[in-house]
């Protein structure tokens, strides 16, 4: 068991639980149509300086793969890293829920290269190919790496060009915002985003993530996809208080930068050891390690070690509950084993 | 705002409740790779008196759909009661999941005419219809009455005739075993059952549903159609320590009892009062009685009603939760306005 | 082997098959590049007196699902007549191809009853019910009655009510309008139809049925729809040759009248024979017809009977192959057995 | 239009066309119970000199989607070539037919390399990946290549080692066996193969192409499926008596060598001609030429030009129809163009 293996390794922040605490008492009516449920579009709306629809989730994988089937049916193709989360972590869910295939496309750095866009477009009005009409963008992204402004902005570009709706995987969408110092608009819909996967499990919350649609065009069918997909709960409020709580008083925010915090304490730690090769940018709070083979053994056996990857490197995340006594215990092994 | 619309509008009973807090300490292994997911197994094969194996959901709609597409595919159908939860009340999501077609089947009370699975049948190897391959037993069922063993065998035994696999619909099947005071085996898989949906949010836990797999060959399909289905959390382990804790003791027994124990409260209250027309019988918690319009006038102006179906009947549900000022309350209503 | 069991017992007619002869000559460009199949949208404008897209398909199963598919979609429903060959008979191929539901509608002589149209739109904005989008009617249906104008009128307009799209499973088209004497136009467009299945095949060509788009917003979806579910040829001219030479000179009413013509005749010698039970009216080329034990015995026997349904009734079906010499052996054979 | 764009631009067969002729005699029972649908798994039984079944179809595309679908499941990856027909030809319609996903490979020549096969087990148990369930292997492939019985070998192997399935593309099937010298067998099911693609319309047929299932176990879903696509057709007669003729004195093959041979000499007459760059190798009837600009201009505008792929080189194929003077007027055009 291991603080680094990754931020959903935390468990539910103090005050997202007081708030599960607080609305544990009396009846309220089900599948949404309570008090605490309806608050919850305004409290988005206000998040982003404008209206939104919001869709709550339990999980990731649901959010996304929803999300992506209001943007993409089964003549489709959807345009995405070949390491992004939806094409590699998802068990077909996208596909499940969209019918439509997923492209994956290649660009350094698990961010999509703009021309791989080009490319893919060329198919459009192509009869024996799925037209592509979807493009999902992961940010803060799988390697932890944090699109800039203006890298947005320029995948936007190419895939609109296409007529292309876009859809940004948000599962650390407070990571990004708080590494980039902008506000949830200017990632967003202010770029062309037409729905995001806001995610709140990896950063306080228990289990609740939620779509949020910047096209009220697209609400009828993702209230109706939820509930086909069984992501409609019964107690929903439960659902609903963490989402709330996580936006109350920037605690989205706040986590997001505890983390993001953490990790730069955390490298500036690993910095300059021997046997240790830090990548080139850390920009949020996950990020991809490489340690000396003994350094390797010594965190496994400590029980330390997060996950390793092909070509050898470790994946190490903090989150808002990575305490500096973690830190310092990783330190230690791997200045222990050089 | 009612207490009788749905045993749903209750929230956590407190020892569940206590076992999120006691779980949300210390990091965890994500995706149920977790200490308290790995003890789900075990404890409800302890229950059911044999190995089973168990897939945590967090909503009834999700385990009923991945629970019946383990037993019907694209060429199938699946037979089910024209009335069942999973034929009108889940928008889809059993077609979604299986690609199969339910097919609607006539019954008295709710509960399917043995010679419909019969009627059914004869489609069997005839080149032109999807070929049946399971059924779907709601126990109890959507008017709250309970399916004796008798019957229950009587529907199973028809169906095994076809080679029909057996779904149970458990939405509330801590209220049936209460009613019936037999063992969950006795219920299930002594019976034929091969897939049960055990219930579990609606009698005590805020969202935890459990696919219960009598048949070892399942499982595989079973764990990648719910990461498929986006079901598998990264938390998991809050939903096993809600589902650990709904079986310890016999919470979930007690609890049921409770709500069948104030539904039989409930009744004979409202027994020989005017303008009061109830059911022939009640088995569990849930009913559906007949006011008189004032009557319903009357509680629909004190918030106090039940959701009212097509033929005037009010459905009235009683859970864990039911007070007994609750009762009191209504009563009250109903005689002012007699 | 028996003259009447369907109209898809006949061969091709030989105009139909002079056209293939015409068409094997030389190279042509394949899936639908060709001269020949650029002619068919033109020609079916004619026939429909109005701009159309045509999407030329080889089975009724593949046009009615496909045309189906873009009516509904995976949240929605289609109301069909529980008895319809889409409902009955094609093995979940709507299901398949729209991820829609089909709702099982009731109503004498197998058409919809215009107030199970109500009485199913009263789910639109349920949030628990896929959504009502579209309405599947067969003209001529599966007992071979026709509607009339006025009945096809009155179920659009239900219909449109509830703002569901209007399809028509047209695999007997034909055979109504010649019924009818009316338009192509008065029986579609003019009443409100968006899509209509146009059957070729049971009434002279190979394999040929063309889906009829009276709405252009629909034919990008189609024309990748077809690809996708593998109906769109590489050598479709063939395809095409078989529509444009069924619709060359009216033969596809010339066909129709043969067949209905037949029936009459059929009818008529059959009219007052002993043990002759004929159903009320007979609209077009088929009719369900009771005969003694003794008849049915001795028509099995001398493999002339047609298929026999649950009601004890015969479906005897005639076609534009329909020869005087097989009504005269049938009703030989029915007076042999008095 | 152009002899040499595809071998589909070619008519039917004479032989073939005289069947049609012949089966249009008298009435057949519908939906394949006719004699001529009833003797064809005797005849390609015979031909691949063991018991198979052979379920009919009217285009590749269903073909390939629908053996596809009995070998992987919404759980599953099937591993493709990234430049095969299924992945990049046939707009979603394997996935589409199976739930699975399409697994893009990398290989020289269109050819699977091995070691590519070996790098996506490694996701077999794999908890957040679809489980690969199947490999499909074009022959003769994409480029107009053969793999031999050793590569096929080496490809099956591999593969079966992760309990893969394996399914082999065959729409130009007849031209692998002739190039290879080999028999239906050894080319198969000899090799473990378990479900074949066998393509009869390019080289003869008009719209013909047989699903052969080496494995029974898989005939019960491969019939249901096929009527669920559309793909069982009431005058089935034709379908099967194309593909009995096909199969009669050994006419796929004579075609196929007859399309392979013309290849042969085409190459002949281009080898040596400034600015034409032939491939290393031409094992059938396709094959993709470099030829000059102004060679490229001339044959553009004498519409004589193949399809040029984006690496400048044209498609040419010949077929059981070519003709000694096609290749004369193609050679005559590039010769004059140098």
């Amino acid at each position: 068991m291991t603080a680094f293996t990754s931020d959903n390794v935390s468990g539910i922040h103090p005050a997202i639980f007081a708030a599960l605490s607080d609305e544990n008492s009396g009846y309220r009516m089900p599948y949404g149509n309570d008090e605490t449920s309806a608050r919850l579009d305004a409290a988005f709306s206000d998040l982003f300086e404008r209206e939104v629809a919001v869709i709550p989730c339990t999980s990731g994988t649901a959010a996304n793969a929803i999300g992506l089937s209001l943007l993409a049916g089964p003549i489709n193709s959807v345009l995405v890293h070949e390491r992004s989360h939806v094409y590699v972590d998802e068990c077909n869910a996208p596909e499940f829920y969209s019918n439509a295939r997923l492209e994956p496309l290649k660009g350094a750095n698990c961010k999509i290269d703009p021309s791989e866009i080009d490319r893919l477009l060329t198919t459009l009005g192509e009869a024996h190919s799925p037209q592509p009409s979807a493009i999902s963008i992961t940010q803060s992204n799988e390697v932890g790496l944090v699109h800039t402004l203006e890298e947005l902005s320029e995948l936007v570009d190419h895939s609109k060009k296409g007529g292309l709706r876009v859809h940004m995987d948000g599962a650390r969408f407070a990571n990004a915002v708080a590494s980039l110092n902008c506000s949830p608009a200017e990632m967003t819909w202010k770029l062309g985003v037409d729905v995001l996967s806001f995610g709140a499990t990896k950063n306080g919350c228990m289990a609740a993530e939620a779509i949020v649609l910047f096209d009220q065009n697209l609400v009828k069918q993702a209230k109706y996809r939820q509930k086909r997909a069984g992501q409609l709960l019964s107690k929903n409020r439960f659902l609903a208080a963490q989402l709330l709580a996580y936006l109350n008083d920037q605690l989205w925010l706040e986590n997001a930068r505890q983390g993001n915090n953490q990790m730069k304490t955390f490298v500036e730690q690993l910095s300059g050891l021997n046997g240790v090769i830090l990548p080139e940018s850390v920009d949020s709070n996950m990020m991809f390690c490489g340690f000396s083979q003994e350094q390797n053994r010594a965190l496994q056996e400590a029980g330390l070690a997060g996950y390793l990857f092909e070509d050898g490197r470790m994946r190490l995340v903090c989150s808002w509950a990575t305490q500096d006594s973690d830190i310092d215990g990783f330190i230690n092994c791997v200045k222990a084993a050089i």
